[in-house]
C-alpha cells in the first residue's frame, strides 16, 4: 500500500551555473520518509534552474559549465535581456533544456544510484540565491 | 492509500517549434482528479514533440528557439530525410533531447511551480497538428 | 490501491554512443508485473549512459550521433580527462544533459507511446559494457 510523503531542502547558491551536489540531502529526505520501496522526485519550483545527475568531480563539472557557456553564452542578446533588462536570458534557456525534474527509484529504504552517479542542482541565474527545492517520495 | 488517475488534453498547435503553455490544463486535469498530494506527469505519445518548464514570455520563447535554430538548424541535411523525404529531422532530434516527459509534484490538488514558471508543450513537427498529451496523477 | 513493482534489465552496448531500443524489454517487464495502470520509471544507474525516446531508424539515431558529435566532440579536450586520464570526458556530459531518468505512463498494462516513439538507451561511455538499468512501476 503506496504512502506519499514530502519534503523541501534549502540551498544556498553562488548563482552562474553554480552545481551543488545534493546527494546526501536528498537521501536523508528519504531516510526519514520510512518509505521502503517507490520513486523519489525532485523538483526545482524555479525557471533559472535544474536538476540532473553527473559524476561529482571537478573536472566533468568545469567540461559541463563550459557546454553552457558555449551553446549558450552569457555575454551575447538575449530577447528576454532587451524586454525585461534582467541579464538573466541565458540562465532561462539553460535551466529549461536540462529540466527542472528528476524521478529517482528506491528500494530499501536506498537511492538506486550508479557508483559515480551524484544528483546535482544547478543554479544558472546570475546571483546567489537561497532555494527551496521539493523532495517527492511515493512508495511503500 | 494512493491512486491513479489520467486525462488526456487535446491540443491544437501550428508545429515550427510552436510553444504551448499548458499549465491551466493542466491544473485543470489534476482538479478533476479529487486527488490531493502526489506526483503528476505529462507525457507527449510523440516523437517530434516535448515538455518542459520556462517562464512564458516571448523573450524566453525566442531565445529558446534560437537555441534549436543554432544547433539543430532546419535549412541543412538530416539522414532522416534522406531515407524517408519527410523534411522533419530535426523535430526529432530536437524532441529526443528536450525530452517527452515531466513530473511535477502537487500539495492540497495544487502542482507545486515557481511563480515564474510554466509547463510548456513544443512541437517541433514542420505542420500544424492536433495532438493529445496524457496527463498521468498518482497520488492520495 | 497502488502496489510497487521492480525489474531489472541486462543489456550489452558497444559504447560509443551506441543507441539500443529497449522498448520490448521495457514492456515485457510490465507485462510481468501484473499491474494496469500507473506509471513506470526506466532509470540509468549509471554517469555515462542515458535514457530518451525517439523514432528508432537509422536515420534519426544518426541525425542524434551528429548532434553530440558538434556540441561535444570526442576529439578535443576535457577537464575531466585531463585530471583523470579516462578519455570519457564527453560521454560524461552527453549523459548529464540526456537524462538518467524517463517516466512513461501506462494503461491497461500497456505503455502509452505513440505510434513512431521507441525508448532508447544510450551508452556514450567508449567502450562496450554490460548494463543493468532499473525498471520500476508504480500502479494499480
Amino acid at each position: 500500500m503506496c504512502h506519499v510523503v514530502t519534503a523541501t531542502i534549502s540551498l544556498h547558491t553562488r548563482g552562474n551555473t553554480d552545481i551543488l551536489d545534493i546527494t546526501e540531502q536528498v537521501a536523508g529526505s528519504l531516510q526519514n520518509s520510512g518509505l521502503g520501496a517507490g520513486i523519489l522526485t525532485v523538483f526545482c519550483p524555479s525557471s533559472t534552474s535544474a536538476v540532473t545527475t553527473i559524476e561529482y568531480e571537478s573536472g566533468c563539472l568545469a567540461d559541463l559549465r563550459r557546454l553552457f557557456d558555449e551553446i549558450l553564452p552569457t555575454n551575447r542578446d538575449y530577447a528576454h535581456n532587451t524586454r525585461w533588462g534582467d541579464g538573466n536570458g541565458h540562465s532561462h534557456v539553460r535551466a529549461a533544456i536540462l529540466g527542472a525534474s528528476l524521478t529517482i527509484p528506491f528500494r530499501d529504504n536506498r537511492l538506486i544510484l550508479g557508483t559515480w552517479q551524484q544528483i546535482i542542482y544547478v543554479d544558472f541565474d546570475t546571483r546567489p540565491r537561497t532555494r527551496q527545492i521539493i523532495i517527492h517520495m511515493i512508495g511503500e
